[in-house]
């Protein structure tokens, strides 16, 4: 089967918004054996929208249109693909009694404007929106295939994976079985070279690198008939993967750090406290982010100024005179006092200079400390990170997540 | 002037490599007031990118390239640029010795695949490449334009901005003047509906609304000859739709809440606290992100237990026993202890039940309180959100962004 995608979008074109669709799609193409050929981004224009479907739909099976689904007079994309495919829209009522209800629950009526997104032709597949008003859906015409959907990501991504994977599964025929290992601690091209050898035999199951914030993904696949085919021919391609990195693979099942973190502390029965100076809550919201994470999370305390860390948690004045407030020491101190005062199991604690002022010669931005109290001990690691100041403080978060799960491990 | 980009590459078809490409040039190109119509991703196949640029050369009169001038045989893109404007291609010596050098220096023989680098056609613009052994080019033939660029991101783009902007704006004299509007309280349907009359006369000025989280934007754009003609321009239009907005639009320089808040802060030389239960961390995030925050930030809390509450802020067992943990006049004795206990001059707090658990039929999921404690008073506002977990922390974090900004104006 052969794709394109259409993003529509004219905060694509002057650049307001990147283009991350095209990418998410392409990827989970590919996992099912389905060759994409070409991607396109047009603007609110209807004639040329039009034009390139046509095109699009000259070479390929199936085309992917994604955004202009809204309610506004700029929102064309369905109308176009209904034109073009020659299918007249109608109205579906159970559909508009939706879209009405979930702004009746906010309080408020239902602009007229928004029955657009009830309008669906005769014979086409309605694609359910969990997270806004306006459904996608899959028209089919003479054996093309045009899917439209919602242009915003948290509307897009969902609605993907649970109506337009398995339609696509069971039309393109392949099942591809997909393992991802999470890597931390490595770059890209260090973990490229050292799997040289295993990328080059690729036989029957491919493994491909893909970097994301601070750590690096592995995406192992195999087309196969099932799962447990696809378990075995995976097997000792993850086992060799993990023989030549070591310890630095910290999930096979495309967990990230505070998944691991989450699902160990549950594990354990470990509570956790955190005391956070450079990273300004950043590493407590990873946790809160997850539910079910008040079963631990006991609490933290963002201690920015010095004057905080002494009276919030009892750093000593003599620490930070002596050694400053981005020292060993300091870390040190505030997660002893916040193991303390919270009476947690542990207490992760940051501190550092996360930029682009404040660095000096001998405590240059991106210079972090990180310590993790337990009740025998507590570690402290240096960092000296080299990005600017929203990524050291990510990468910041990523290092204390490590330290943690290495410690429950 | 309008424009399109087509990039080359495999890698973005199956979704290996973000396409960045293309933002980055759109944003450019806008600000040169180069109007973008299309952005093309294909493969490495000749004839399907020959029939592209030969579609983008007949819409457009610029045509930017990215990606497939390395040394080997899918490498096509020159060569096909100059095949499809009808300019032979020569080898230029001292290119060639440049790239024969740079090998030289890693103390290698350059691979004869590489000559290709150095070929090209008698009329053009050679761009250096500083950061790799392909330089691009700009080709013009019968007042069409186009540019070929390398692929990796850490080579094309000091090329963009050494070479091809200064071209590009002598060129295209054009000038487009933006303010961007931010708008926080109304969803995207209605601010729409309210602007209705305003988008369809769109006599010189186009407004445009967007959709961020929890917020719309309004980009309001005129093409004319320089700021002072631009800002006359706009005035008037920015001015009708604060009349019909009234303030909800915070900003009407493209700044967020965070920013909005930091600028008021620091002009009012006040000093700020926070006390997180539902958004852990999150809200204190949003101001440590901004360089600078520490000369108003005094620290935060995340009192995410009931024991915390107590212990961290003193707010009264009573309350939480009476009320709940979610009630507002827990929100206020958070507020007003981290004050109390910080000495700030504004502490905010936050508590909520962000989901997916923990709803009851009385306190339902998305149901947050948040409150501003001053000097003089304590403002409580309750928020019935309902979103994800990840959206309604974030919603509760921009509502007590926008109670602070209101509070500050």
């Amino acid at each position: 089967m052969i794709a394109e995608t259409i993003c529509v979008g004219e905060e694509l074109l002057c650049g307001q918004t990147q283009n991350t669709h095209a990418g998410y799609i392409a990827a989970h193409l590919a996992e099912l054996g389905i060759v994409q050929r070409h991607q396109d981004v047009v603007g609110d224009d209807a004639g040329q929208l039009a034009e390139c479907l046509r095109a699009a739909l000259t070479r390929a099976d199936l085309v992917i249109l994604c955004g202009g689904l809204g309610p506004t007079y700029d929102d064309i994309t369905k109308e176009i693909a209904c034109e073009v495919m020659g299918l007249p829209l109608r109205l579906y009522p159970e559909i508009w009694e939706r879209i009405q209800g979930i702004f009746a629950a906010g309080g408020k009526l239902a602009p007229p404007e928004n029955i657009k997104q009830a309008m669906f032709p005769d014979s086409c597949i309605v694609l359910p929106n969990k997270h806004g008003t306006a459904p996608g859906c899959i028209l089919e015409v003479g054996g093309k295939i045009a899917i439209c959907l919602p242009g915003p990501p948290r509307e897009l991504e969902p609605m993907f994976e649970a109506s337009v994977l398995p339609y696509l599964r069971e039309r393109s025929g392949g099942y591809f079985h997909t393992r991802v290992l999470h890597v931390f601690g490595m770059g890209e091209s260090d973990v490229a070279h050292r799997l040289t050898d295993l990328f080059a035999r690729q036989n029957g199951v491919r493994v491909a690198p893909y970097v994301k914030t601070g750590e690096v993904t592995l995406r192992v696949t195999a087309n196969c008939k099932d799962a447990t085919e696809g378990e075995a021919l995976l097997a000792p391609v993850i086992a060799e993967i993990r023989s030549i990195l070591g310890d630095i693979v910290y999930s096979d099942c495309d967990m990230g750090l505070p998944e691991v973190c989450h699902a160990l502390l549950l594990e354990r029965g470990l509570t956790l406290a955190t005391a956070e100076s450079c990273t300004g809550g950043l590493l407590c919201s990873a946790f809160v982010d997850m539910p079910g994470s008040s079963a631990y999370m006991l609490g933290g305390t963002i201690p920015y100024s010095n004057a905080a860390k002494v009276c919030m948690l009892g750093v000593s004045e003599d620490t930070i005179r002596e050694h400053g407030a981005v020292s060993a020491q300091c870390a040190q101190e505030m997660a002893e006092g916040m193991r303390a005062r919270s009476g947690a199991d542990l207490a992760l604690a940051t501190t550092g200079i996360a930029g682009p002022g404040g660095g000096t010669a001998t405590k240059p931005v991106g210079l972090v400390y990180i310590a993790l109290a337990s009740e025998n001990n507590t570690q402290v690691k240096e960092l000296r990170l080299r990005y600017d100041r929203a990524k050291n403080r990510e990468l910041s978060v990523l290092h204390a997540l490590d330290m943690l799960r290495r410690a429950m491990h």
